[in-house]
């Protein structure tokens, strides 16, 4: 792309790469990156560590939303968009840059999620998407860079991958049929669950008005946390999902993800969450959670209604505060206790021991007047029946 | 409460057990339940087998509801009682009985479904519920039987359970401590996951409208079907729930459940539904299905509001058909592929490789507008925010 | 247009007419309309009179789902749209027509509502939109047209018009301004408030099943009933309205319309819902009511989550069955009775005479049960937020 | 219930009347009730000027919250308990009271409203309800006191009445007839429409942050600028409501309501809330408001639900600035022009003139994609259909 946008436009080229910690396992390849960059011609090249930043605006947000997308996607590569977008941004307005090319395809989420945010942060950016534009297959691709001289390392990498601390997500290939299993190879951090470890491992992780802050009662940072509970899930298989999902831009697709950290934490967030809530809040804030993560999925990050929906969520996590226990083990992660100084739950009531200090007789008015108008309305639902046939 | 209801009220009693697959391991207990009846009193004992009549028009409209409450139990105690008490108000409607009696406390959730479905089919039948009138702890109730020849043989029995052929719940002692992990001897249906086969299992589930109709291929009856994932979600430890629970009473408390065929059957029915679903359908059922599982928990089955949410989940399940395929491991049960006729998949258009028939650059019309309004209300909020400081 | 499509593509042209009843007041427009389409050189004219479908299969599921678009408006024009694209399709596949154009600009929600409706029913159909293409403005269409020799008789016309017998809409020029109230000669259908009877109006309106089956207990069917609704409504001033839309483009647009009929319609109709439905129902109706009327507005007509909305809204309105009357006067229309006999009511438990067989000491147990988590979630929160201080 | 208090009890009775701007007409009335309770034996009585504390802290959150029940009902009377039991409770405390008596009939919200409330901020605190306990109808309550000497000014009063600044309801007799309009003697506030002036009156209605800081670009403050609006409104027959309602406590009723200010600040209110929001903020904010207006209409005032609520309300309402113009006339108020410096409008994007800076090719992208999935479903659900047949 790099060549490309050189040759096409007579343009100058500076380069970003944000570390959202995808290369939690070897740091070292930013600097590899930022090389070939140079050596392609780039005139300035930027990596920036936005690993902090990201979790604590992005990925502590996910948890307190529980963010998953149809119930099984954690958002990762999602919530990684707009904050690369907003650097992107900022980079380009401190440089005088006025194009912003990035190379996403022009059929995925990822293209309006960063589209969308860098517009809004700077309505008169242009942006450039060459994978649409020369619309070669991937074929021509590698024609292309062997005739330009461009290293290219993973030329027979099958899949479409991307990864940052929180998720890694892998696409294309024998993966886009929805009726075979994904294969192994499209794994690379967890092991398979066959092959975790025999005994399970407990892991209790403490909370903070609806941030974890600490694992098994020692108080760890942000990136340090999730970094920890990553490598604890890799071990034990946990968090590897296959699903079918409906993309903003109207496709479904087939998606892959290892999402151990993200799994874990959202797991026990959830728990602990409801133990502290009324029911009123637990039904409701599940309506809340959805729209979050729908609206983040759909590349909306910058639409007001998300700080609405995150005012919701931080009043109701000021209470989320306490610990969870879970179970690890060949690939599930359960909780089994939680411990919390705001559990709207008090043992003397409810007991069903005879100590209780329950009266059992508030039935005898609660039960006929809870269930007044569904009696009735059932009775004339019936007579409407009747009268129907 | 057979003696006691003799004793209090003079009262001639006739004895109901309904068979909702609650003795799947041992059916010669229906006849040791009426012979006991029978000798303390009992003018006549009904057993009646409900288990097609449970399967067809109560736990199968569960899985088309995706029926997980608060994300977890999938209700099977709360779908067994209004058939329950269905099927006794017509026992007794026939046999002439005009009071009602049942062993519910006054604390729980069974109370109001059985009270409410009896009342709204028989408006005019007494309920009774000795538990709540003669207040008696444990230990009284022990002596009271001891006094009066009762034999009990779980005396020593910790749990509070019920069972039916969709799952089994366990309450009370240690299992209120929400600190806690619940005991192994809370279990009697799975083994635990670390006693698991140590090589998966593959299973595929075939639907039609909604409804599983056969177990790799092999057509299958309901009750025969369940039975069987039953048996072989025990055997891989699947289903093993346990959580911190909103009672319709107001009350939270802890339960733990065994829910192999459940889980499986709700995790696959969910897959397949998602797949033939556009992503409005998909968005909006969600609504939909905990609106259902909220109504049915809370007791009111009988509420007209099922039957419109039904007439939605029906018309959405119309396409639900196909197979899923799931693998078992040593207590997780994943889904790793499916199939349908009505699949809203090209995979044409979602491809990645270059021959897709996907134009890309739709891309330039729809990213503009689709993010126009919340590009335009991120512009409008900043300058709000800043009017504010 | 049809001129142009001539001249640009050499194309023969049939053209197309759907009566939804614009022309109430004077039907032989549309002889006026065929003369002057063959006149510019059209093959073929169709005018079809879809009143009747109309009305039955879009106007009465509007009413159903009391759709009004953000509260106010009443759909006319978008349920009308998804017809004439079914209707011109259905011409074009009996004529071997292979592409649809239609004068839809590029900023409304109708282009959407047709074009998708057409290529869901037929996926080969070529879809023009020769407005988008031009690119002419106001003036330069007019002059178009005077070097064409096309007559234009509403060449000084300062609003953008669309009509059918459910309402009326009016846009452009002044009506642009939204701080500005809109202009009377916007308005042609109903006589301003001031100009009205002196003296009320009372009406009652039919149901059955959802339906509106006849005024003063006078049995009509749709068409006729529709229109008579229109004439009192109009007599009385009712139905002008005027707000600010969020299109499905993205964009927002102040819009005005007279909608008598609908407005007195949807009001009796959901007065009679109300009274018949169980405070669950009522509740929850609003939300499938207010998905139904985003989806239809949003164009996506065809969606099947139509379908199980409806059977959810067709199942509410099985017992819609009775009267309701109301008071028009000056520009109002309110409910002020309604009847039914599936009416959840019973005066003797609701009436606050001495007579009521209602217990009141049911209280005494039902608000410490329904208030129970409230209170302990009142204080668990009061001590999370002095905690955080 | 004074007089039976002391006798029944032996209790020293203290009372309280809390001033909500019920007697904005006559103000000394409540020396007058001070007199009466003393005369009858009350230790000590409280009169307590709660107009500021309502309006800020109850009314304008519901104002924001666009809260009007069932789509009706303002909540006048329902915002006004948990005040009075706050109030109350601090008296009690204060003054060293045990427990708190009303006079809350067993059929209605108010009990709840007042009882969870008052036991949440003192969970020790007895409740008594007279009305309950004496069991008495009007006739035994007439004549009990008439034999206590207690004077009664209301003997003949038809209708059950509650007050305050924001709305007046009446209840009974007659009105629990659903099919016969309420009579005129019901109403005391507004003038029937037909004698409201023969002129329409025009007012702007200032907002900042969503709350209503001015007429006519008069600043104003709370309780004055609703006495203004409600005598406005008054003179032109604004607000006269009557609906069959869903009460908390399981029964339906008809009430009838004047709520002058309410409807006019509420439909100002929602005008411009909607001018200033994005198309998801607005669709969205509709569930927000239901659930709040449920919870408050429930008597749930307590429930951390409503403080999550209202944090996305008030984040929503930062924007909330500008005017909102309407015509008030013969009974109805309708909205006719806004203004905001943070409305989501742009005339050169919106307008329909060529001179627009809306690019309309964008639709050639946008159609397609947005209705993709629809179509496809579309296409599957006829196949489904066609083999289910």
């Amino acid at each position: 792309m790099l060549k490309w946008l050189q040759e096409k436009y007579h343009a100058q080229i500076y380069t970003f790469t944000a570390d959202l910690g995808q290369e939690f396992a070897d740091p070292s390849r930013f600097k590899q990156i930022e090389d070939k960059a140079k050596q392609l011609g780039a005139i300035k090249h930027f990596t920036v560590d936005l690993k902090e930043k990201f979790v604590n605006e992005y990925v502590f947000p996910t948890i307190k939303a529980n963010g998953l997308y149809q119930g099984i996607y954690p958002l990762s590569t999602a919530i990684g968009r707009p904050l690369i977008a907003i650097e992107a941004v900022k980079i380009a307005q401190k440089e005088g840059i006025e194009v912003l090319a990035h190379g996403c395809t022009g059929k995925g989420n990822d293209q309006i999620r960063i589209n969308t945010t860098a517009q809004a942060y700077a309505p008169e950016m242009e942006i450039l998407q060459p994978l649409i534009e020369w619309n070669m297959g991937r074929d021509e691709e590698i024609k292309y860079a062997q005739q330009h001289n461009i290293p290219i390392s993973n030329q027979n990498k099958k899949y479409s991958v991307d990864e940052n601390l929180f998720g890694r997500s892998a696409e294309c290939d024998i993966l886009e049929q929805p009726d075979i299993e994904p294969p192994e190879d499209s794994k690379e951090w967890t092991v398979p669950p066959e092959e975790a470890p025999n005994n399970p491992e407990y892991i209790t992780i403490n909370f903070k008005e609806g941030i974890p802050i600490g694992i098994n009662d020692q108080p760890m940072e942000g990136v340090e946390l999730i970094k920890r509970i990553h490598d604890i899930g890799c071990k034990h298989g946990i968090g590897r999902i296959e699903h079918m999902e409906d993309r903003a831009i109207g496709l479904k697709s087939r998606e892959t993800y290892e999402i151990p950290a993200a799994l874990i934490l959202i797991k026990a967030h959830k728990d602990l969450e409801k133990y502290v809530c009324t029911k009123h809040e637990n039904s409701f804030k599940s309506l809340i959670d959805q729209r979050w993560t729908e609206l983040v999925y759909d590349g909306l990050w910058v639409d007001p209604l998300r700080d609405a929906l995150e005012a919701f969520i931080n009043e109701i996590n000021i209470k989320v505060a306490g610990s969870v226990s879970m179970k690890l083990f060949k690939g599930s992660a359960e909780v089994i206790a939680r411990k919390s100084p705001y559990g709207i739950y008090d043992l003397n009531l409810a007991t069903y021991e005879t100590k209780s200090s329950f009266n059992q007789k508030y039935s005898y008015g609660f039960i006929p007047l809870w269930g007044l108008q569904s009696r009735m309305g059932f009775i004339a639902k019936k007579k409407a029946n009747e009268n129907k046939q």
